[in-house]
């Protein structure tokens, strides 16, 4: 999907599984997924209904392990659409893994919390949550250019 | 495009009509505009070239003259976007206004200026401008209904 260019930044994966949402008016919802690193972002297909499956994966490559990634998931309307939460991964909390795992399930949350201009964290409960499998990949290029 | 159902919050109107890219890769640019206020966003379709037309309106309604619409403009990629700047409005700075004008150039943005959690502004110049038309509508519903 995505051929890694350099072997000088990690390749860090996520896979957006699924999402479970807890209103009555869930059944009409038709929602989508961003996944934002700095200034690039990338977005899922749209799913109906109250429990969407998208089983779609992203990789991309960083050098920064400070940073983090914000994941957004909206409902889609006809003329405008609506935030149902938000997540805040840090790149610190994810591990090294050579394969995808089952995923975790991540509370999504009705605010950004902000620090000096940049999201820290979220905050405020919605109910909804999201099934996620994130990784960085093993180096190895770097392996490989060692034998 | 959207009749408002009550006449208690402002009609805010929005035409995105075209942007002028300075990058010398421009002509590659396939870009498009997301409007952002608080929790609900709008984005227009994706036009090709350094100096893409869009001219799509967009209209919201709310009572908090507080807030800000926040427009982004973004490169669309094959699997990741990336954000070419940002551009933050007042609604304290829209005019009332009966009729569209030509609109006005506003110049886009590297960054956003955050305080206490929110948007205050943008920082750092890229050179790259957007032609928008912003305006409120006057309240004719609330004029109708004293006659």
């Amino acid at each position: 999907m995505f051929i890694p260019t350099t072997y000088t930044d990690d390749t860090f994966s996520i896979s957006v599984k699924k999402a479970r949402y807890v209103a009555i008016q869930g059944t009409q919802f038709n929602t989508y997924v961003t996944l934002k690193l700095q200034n690039v972002k990338s977005t899922t297909v749209t799913v109906k209904g109250p429990t969407p499956c998208w089983e779609q994966d992203f990789l991309f490559e960083t050098n920064d392990i400070s940073l983090g990634l914000l994941v957004e998931v909206w409902n889609k309307g006809v003329i405008w659409d609506r935030a149902l939460g938000y997540h805040y991964l840090p790149l610190t909390s994810v591990a090294y893994n050579e394969q995808e795992s089952g995923g975790r399930w991540i509370e999504l949350e009705a605010q950004l919390m902000m620090r000096g201009g940049a999201v820290v964290g979220t905050t405020g409960p919605t109910g909804h949550s999201l099934l996620l499998d994130c990784r960085f990949e093993p180096p190895f290029g770097k392996l490989l250019a060692l034998n």
